[in-house]
């Protein structure tokens, strides 16, 4: 599990999620990079975010993010605690051994014995079919690009 | 602009266009009504739920809610300020006469000044037009209940 210690990594982490993705340029993700460490360091700190990073021989390979949000009382969950997974990545070497798929069940166990009901994320196309094999099905979310 | 004294109204607002949208018994969101009151009530006097509420005759006839939430910083915006667009509702007697579209317009532009360039909602099938005309796409969200 995480510490604030892992700021950095898990910064890392999700700037490499993006780019093996093919979602951004990488120069446009320097002010996230930065920002993101500020963001997710008191949220380790006060657990509100949980991660779950995978270690091979003392190398960082892999990891899961989960953020704890004070979502809006709703029918679906009277209580307001939702997870939304993000940062979730694997080393390019270390793909097509199960690695996505254990890591996937240990972060929704995490939200589980936490008492969290709905767990969320944004799917890029490589990972869609692993959620959906999970059980994750599309929302009826929708954007605006003010 | 509603007050902290408007949260039981708001919370209201939020029964009725559950239950108008058809998807949840009106025995299940009782829980949910007292939470929300709970929920809103700090974030009404924080500023960071804005609670756009439309009169008619001294009568609420409408309102619609932004929740700003500290975004994990992203490629698509390094600010993490986003807006998510929750109980948009308009009293039967007084639809179909374009209010939505205003109230929707409105609540997009309080985002805009606030310096907010994401905003995201969950569209009943009802709503699903209105927000495609203002622009808004469904995203990839996926959703798991555990």
């Amino acid at each position: 599990m995480a510490t604030i210690a892992d700021a950095e990594a898990i910064a890392e982490q999700r700037l490499r999620m993006f780019a093996d993705a093919g979602v951004a340029e990488e120069a446009a993700m320097g002010p996230m990079r930065a920002n993101f460490v500020d963001w997710v360091r008191p949220r380790l700190a006060d657990g509100t975010y949980i991660g779950c990073q995978v270690e091979d021989d003392g190398r960082l390979v892999g990891g899961a993010g989960l953020w704890v949000i004070d979502w809006p009382p709703h029918f679906m969950d009277a209580e307001p605690q939702r997870a939304y997974l993000l940062n979730f990545y694997v080393a390019p070497e270390m793909r097509r051994h199960g690695l996505a798929r254990e890591l996937l069940a240990l972060a929704v166990a995490e939200a589980k014995a936490r008492g969290i009901v709905v767990v969320t994320l944004h799917a890029s196309k490589f990972g869609k079919p692993l959620y959906e094999k999970a059980g994750f099905k599309l929302s009826n979310e929708m954007m605006l690009r003010a």
